[in-house]
């Protein structure tokens, strides 16, 4: 199983290598009726876009997405979505080197296990332009949430050491930085930690906050199809992050009930919290509250400092990694975090709609 | 979708409310011919039994767990075990006030909103006693873990402020604590910690840590189906945990690449790393070296203190809980993370042996 | 993978042996608000019971099913539902032989190649007792339908060479009769053709149809997920069944498209079929006219006339079957396939909730 | 859910529609180390193609396959196999008076139903240009099987009143016949019959046998996921196809034990069957000897004879199909029957391997 679905009514299916003919995805179990253009996927794939600011690699890679199957008329028909995006500006040349030995901190090593050899032209299936798919997909999962009220938003919480304020947040920013952090002043800052990390030779890693809302109470399921175990396994399924946390997340190990508990109160006949320590979600499924999650991001691993390593006769060798790599996945995996939470919220919102006999009663009643 | 079936071809659904008639678990695709018994089962339910000291609710559990099917002459057969554990000691008239209104930090709402009612003895579904079926199941996972080599291993790794020191790191103690911490020493100072939070009518929360030796390499896909990331959904479905991380974790949002790569060598003929930040995977596939993971959990939200809250009559109220509750959830969820990252890695296991044709010609020349 | 589980929304697991402790089946994802009790479900394992007549075994089994979880206050709460039938009349020693050879036409010898032995008492879990879970799991999604007027009505069509007649149709005899046909008549033709094959230690087969009213048009997936695919796979995964119809079946290779076709014509203003070669679904959707299906059963393999076949030390050897076995599977699988179809179709409708978004946004608006 | 995916661990996804830019399909889970190239694929697809005879439409379809991942050095990588095949001759203005009526024995009036409107070019996603994506990716599902000894084989068995005779069976008229009968004689007849049918303004139906050696024993799972049933639902999503059998199919119901059984015996040290009622299947498991498998397929629902149906306004009324279609579907859909019967193969022969525990550590010892 090579583990490329994800989903269970609204399922996707990606495909493509970095240095494939193209890449692409398709969106099976989109309801039927969504408006739906090139354009309202290829806005979330300029946001993943290399070769924009300094701190990106300066390969050009124009990503343009095209619509196959599945719409008519301008409309979702509820049969698959296929999307397909050419690969032009990849030269496999780059990348006969790295053909022969183990890049630390890749998967090269792991893929030679598992398959008995690999597709070495930058990273292959493990590159990633592997996301490119995912944020196809997810533009359209934002899209059928959005048509419900529902916003999903990701930022960057942090590059190095450099955290935003909370105080200077500016939602705007989050596109027109080139940390995609919604903080001017504290993006300025991590720009200045990034040059030096490249001066160095040198990378870095971050955190990516995601936060959603108006998102109904009663999304996700009790036991293992918890809602916030489905979005962890869709943050840590993007390569890189290895931590996730939903709401106070890691420091609830060091806190008390008295203050971890959110109390309940009445406010204009709605049940709320008067805090959000839970992020959002009780016992697995939503509570009616703001979604928070957060992403932690490993730093580059292509490196250009020499680093020790093997090679495919066995040796010990010492490398010195080259190309064009980015000194920070962060800004560029914003948009994946963001769109792997709303394929995961758009799964969770149409599985929802069976909980209840007397809802679907009535569903059926008026169709 | 109430999402109680869990994994592609070891496949478990686990079943039963805190005070129903029984609790269980329906274990499919577990390979034929591994020897079993009630006695493999029962030796990792009893490490989730409460009653057994000061930090743990006096209730009394016996939790005896009978295979009704599956085991054939000492031997799974192939087909599903069935394993069933009778509720015995619940008694619901502890619970006729809690019908009324939402515990804070617990899933009474939620439930209510998403099925429109909810069994609200002891928590129903959402009580900490749906881990039987998981650690009823995993028991046989790791059995069959076990069998081919590999031992999966779990322990308190912090709670509250109190850290176990790696220096006074002993194996034995996990079962003989009764924080299940790998340090005496450390284990007496979270007693003691415990001991304070409880005179206050409070609650605890902490860390647990799994390690893992002796996996091969290979296991988990690329994509949607990451090792990590499954083990992430595993590990976060389990009630109260908030955090999940991999090898380094948060860390490395503060690392650089130069720190944070391992960095491979040869050893005995073997590819191996020199170090393992990475925490046993690389792009989602094993790859060796020793699996490390980390669940953050948080403080028990059945606490005495007064908590404001609300009623199903949509009242602003302050409640205080009563009944039998533990002051921290970690000692006794420790098997549960053990048998659920057992669980994600049988699975895994089986899944892995149909990524190279050569070995699937190869299996079916001696079948 | 073994197999024992199906559906997608409402998803049922099976367990157990012929032999074993018990049989039963976890029914998950059954919406909340279903009234449900012991009766609903014991009115339909009571039309498999064997002992009830001349042409089945006089065996007694009783096959008591108890509710272990998932009902509160008589209602479904959207957990998992888990049923029990406690094995009491199973006697072992009347299949020692059997353990030795492979009886012909059952699934002795696959089950050998397949898992590397057996649990042959009573054929294991390949014996018809194995329907137990599905016929329990299929009287809650039957009372789920009938709760919104849909009606599952399975019956014998034929025995051997003998037919019901749609002009004796009798729908109170199905469950008077005992063969299950609709029509007396050709049912004391029937029982005289089984007791001429009784008396010949032979065996007979025979038809069943299984015919849905007042299903809603819409049902169904186009591709993979077809109406008629699904029905398919769920009625050929009964034990003997080795051929499916659906509306005109086999019929349609030597008819003509001008005949085949159903024509269309508006009726108190909506759209009806003058006719139904279609059997009720067009392009693998429920077209909201009568759904009919077939199922050709074969004959009891377990016949007292001497066979040939082989033992496990693989001697050519002749033998002949001994015990209790009724004649003729078919009456009492016809509440198997009944309840098969119940299934399917509970999954199906739930399934057709998410089709549009339209009904998406209805549905949420009103929650 | 569109269902537009199939298999657990071979599994496809196709996509595309009769009049969108292209049709294609991703295969996700096939080893890694295949060799394969387009014209593995090409000479399956173009067993489909229209255009190349008088009893099929005159059409012209290139149908040219492209590869656009998945395949490295002329191998398979074990990640994702990307198929698309353009659509070049399709002229949407032939359809355009068919969006304003239901045509009889088509989707057109369930797809309204389910999704509220339809793409009416060509039958959009249900039109017979959706097997594309099956054939193509079937093409690899038997060239795996292929690798391993296993050969299907697909052919017309009848059309209409006509039927091959087993006694002329030629194997390699199969593909020089325009019926794809293996008998030339009976392809002549059928020919002169569908020459009548033509000239009635009619279209006919048929019967495709598909038959498979070399299998090894132990395929399929007990229960749910029966080889046969598994058959069944991939041969029965198939457009078109109204009655499955697996063997003796339909005439069991008629048979006798005696007659129907299959005795065992030895042969060269092996266990063989001296018959083969069952089919190659045996309690839902493969038993080592020939699959017999069979579709019965409907007529041609496009026919130019006038028909009666209603339009969209809700008004009878009476209409006469135009365009270019085919008298029958049988000949063209033999490579698809075909293609479906090696994809739910190789999915078995893969889920097989994890049935036994000594099988798994043989696995992993040599691994």
């Amino acid at each position: 199983m090579a583990g490329s679905t994800l989903g269970t009514i609204f399922k996707i299916t990606t495909w493509g290598e970095s240095h494939g003919k193209a890449l692409g995805v398709v969106v099976d179990g989109c309801p039927a009726g969504l408006s739906l253009c090139e354009t309202d996927i290829q806005i979330y794939l300029n946001r993943r876009k290399p070769g924009q600011s300094s701190i990106t690699t300066p390969r050009k890679e124009d990503d343009l997405v095209e619509i196959l199957s599945g719409v008519f008329d301008g409309k979702t028909t509820g049969t698959p979505i296929s999307l397909i995006v050419r690969n032009t500006s990849q030269k496999s040349h780059d990348y006969s080197e790295i053909a022969t030995y183990y890049r630390p901190g890749h998967a090269d090593y792991t893929f030679d296990e598992k398959y008995g050899f690999r597709d070495y032209r930058g990273g292959g299936r493990s590159s990633g332009r592997e996301t490119i798919g995912r944020v196809a997909a997810g533009a359209i999962a934002a899209k059928l949430l959005a048509s419900m009220g529902i916003r999903v938003c990701a930022y960057t919480k942090s590059i190095g050491p450099v955290s935003i304020s909370q105080d200077q947040f500016d939602k705007s920013a989050i596109l027109s930085t080139p940390t995609a952090m919604p903080d001017v002043t504290a993006s300025k800052k991590a720009e200045e930690y990034l040059a030096h990390c490249m001066a160095d030779y040198d990378s870095a890693g971050g955190v990516i906050e995601c936060v959603v809302d108006s998102l109904p109470a009663g999304l996700g399921d009790p036991v293992f199809e918890k809602l916030d175990a489905n979005l962890a396994k869709a943050i840590m399924s993007i390569g890189a992050v290895k931590a996730f946390e939903i709401g106070d997340g890691i420091q609830v190990a060091t806190a008390n009930g008295s203050t971890n508990n959110d109390a309940f109160h009445m406010c204009h006949n709605k049940v709320v919290k008067e805090t959000n320590h839970s992020g959002g979600v009780l016992g697995g499924i939503s509570d009616g509250s703001r979604l928070v999650l957060r992403a932690y991001v490993k730093p580059t691993p292509s490196i250009f400092t020499e680093q020790s390593t093997v090679n495919q006769s066995g040796e010990d060798i010492k490398v010195k990694i080259k190309g064009r790599h980015d000194p920070i996945i962060v800004p560029r995996a914003v948009v994946v975090v963001e769109t792997m939470t709303a394929l995961t919220l758009a799964d969770a919102l149409l599985l929802n709609m069976t909980a209840k006999l007397d809802s679907i009663k009535e569903f059926y009643k008026h169709s």
